[in-house]
């Protein structure tokens, strides 16, 4: 089959290295950032933070050395998160060619440079063979081998043909999408909905109002996406309805979990001092300052903006989302 | 303000009577289609079995007349199941005038003439200015007050915009639509979905799986709807995708219980044995048997039939579904 670079350790990319390895005649490299999980994965052959109980099987090889990770690999997969992609791409650079495919596994917006994690790799590495995996796949399912279905995204059909045939198995289903733009910013996107659901969660607004909340964020999505060029059909698909329900219905969700610490009073310090900061966070703040500039309606956004980041109460802010002025259903984009 | 007939004293009829109540100035009477139910309430006024704890305030008069109940309604509000829509209609008919606006809260498709509840109450009634109102709206919620939106669907925007001044509220938010086709399908096909949905959680597939279930079965939902005249766009809103979130994750929702039930192995006849049958299993039946003569591709819906009405096991039609030919991701319609 073929030769797999997997480029971070974390839930995701353990996961993926996990499924990987299943498949008879992959060959799978597990690349650690930090030399000390790699020591302790090595002894351990467990991911105890993030994937407790799920054994990496002993054919991964794990590795702090990304020319060891990466040597005579057919395809690179990066899992980093968007804080970290940058300067972590950086470490990969010597060992890049630029017809090797890379597989992103990222979901999130550069703060600063609004970029998305495909163009981050591309900038670093020089790469031009991107593709952008992502759909609703908590890693511990994905890694214990439950039925999962994810998109595989590329302008270039035959490359996420060929995604499609070495990801894909019995148990982990691959679609190809030809929006690699609108999977990565609704993988972005979600997340802010995402701390949104959490707030009408900690507030006990009730199933009525969340079923609303989550239905008026896809619609924002949507616009933000297609104004963005991406296509609106990828927001009713996996990478964005589908992953935006697991998001705001997971117990486990970061951004979800992000929002209840909101909607009980915590502010922004609060949230950003644990050990994994929600996505969400910084994508929201991304969000607010391109439709501030663009002139984009996405109330729903704009308003975890501002309970983040002004500091507007969660309860005052989802009120006033729930009772704007009625008027006609407006779904439609573009 | 005006006056309404609210027209069957189950869960959401009664909730809504009680919505409409306390807006100052609007007279509510409450119709019950059996003499023993309103002796009851009148005694007790409190809907102990659907809306329990919630008080029917004393300005609702409560009949079991239905001439009582309509005389000089400004507004009927039909709250009766699918499956006596047709025989209770006919005791309203005496009293039907043409021009006097019938709101539909039945969410469902007459099985033998596969007609939506909007066209059986024209049917019966004689009446033309008719809107379906649909969306995530738990009755419990709504009686207590929690914030909800739904959809005030007609094609005439007037009418629309009158039932939306007079039923919305600062708690339920109404949002005028003109695909009334759009409304009423999404409303009946979402039962549909949501004993699939209840299938994975019975058969503890996973948040992964249920989502792209979700994702794929609204791309259903919407593709059946095109085919029958719809708008697409309503099935990304409130009616569509809304109610699918509330009817997939509710733990209460009848539809959803179902699933789980088909899940551990029981059978048509055991879900159909309780007090209150799920109209999810009776539109799987419709839906199966027009997709046939038109050819529509749904294998959601067709398995919910098949585990429904030919007793293919649960787990075996959900692999099949989860594990179907990888391809490229397909949401567009028409």
């Amino acid at each position: 089959m073929a030769t797999f670079a997997v480029l971070g350790s974390g839930g995701w990319g353990t996961a993926i290295a996990v499924s990987l390895a299943q498949k008879a005649g992959n060959r799978v490299r597990l690349w650690c950032a930090r030399s000390e999980t790699c020591r302790v994965l090595r002894e351990t052959r467990v991911n105890d933070r993030q994937l407790a109980g799920i054994p990496i099987p002993p054919t991964i090889t794990i590795t702090d050395d990304p020319g060891e990770a990466t040597e005579s690999a057919d395809c690179w997969i990066a899992a980093v998160p968007t804080a970290f992609l940058r300067s972590t791409a950086i470490r990969w650079k010597p060992f890049a060619r630029e017809t090797t495919p890379v597989v992103s596994l990222t979901k999130g917006i550069e703060t600063t440079t609004f970029r998305r994690p495909t163009e981050i790799l591309e900038d670093v590495l020089g790469v031009t063979r991107l593709v952008a995996v992502s759909g609703p796949s908590h890693a511990e399912e994905v890694a214990r081998g439950m039925p999962t279905s994810v998109v595989a995204a590329s302008p270039d059909a035959g490359l996420a043909g060929w995604v499609q045939a070495h990801l894909g198995s019995e148990r982990l289903r691959v679609y190809t999408n030809a929006d690699l733009i609108g999977v990565e910013l609704a993988g972005a996107l979600k997340n802010v909905i995402g701390i949104a659901a959490g707030c009408c969660d900690g507030l006990k607004f009730g199933d009525n109002a969340k079923a609303a909340m989550l239905t008026r964020g896809l619609v924002e999505m949507t616009r933000f996406g297609v104004a963005h060029g991406a296509d609106p059909a990828t927001f009713a698909g996996l990478a964005g309805l589908g992953d935006l329900i697991t998001t705001c219905f997971s117990p486990h969700g970061r951004n979800r979990r992000v929002g209840e610490r909101l909607a009980r009073g915590d502010t922004l310090a609060d949230v950003q001092s644990g050990p994994q900061v929600a996505e969400g966070v910084y994508t929201a703040k991304s969000v607010y300052d391109r439709v501030t500039v663009m002139g984009l309606e996405v109330p729903i956004m704009a308003a975890v903006y501002q309970v983040l980041y002004t500091g507007k109460p969660a309860v005052g802010a989802v009120s006033e989302l729930l009772s704007r002025r009625q008027r006609g259903e407006n779904t439609v984009f573009g």
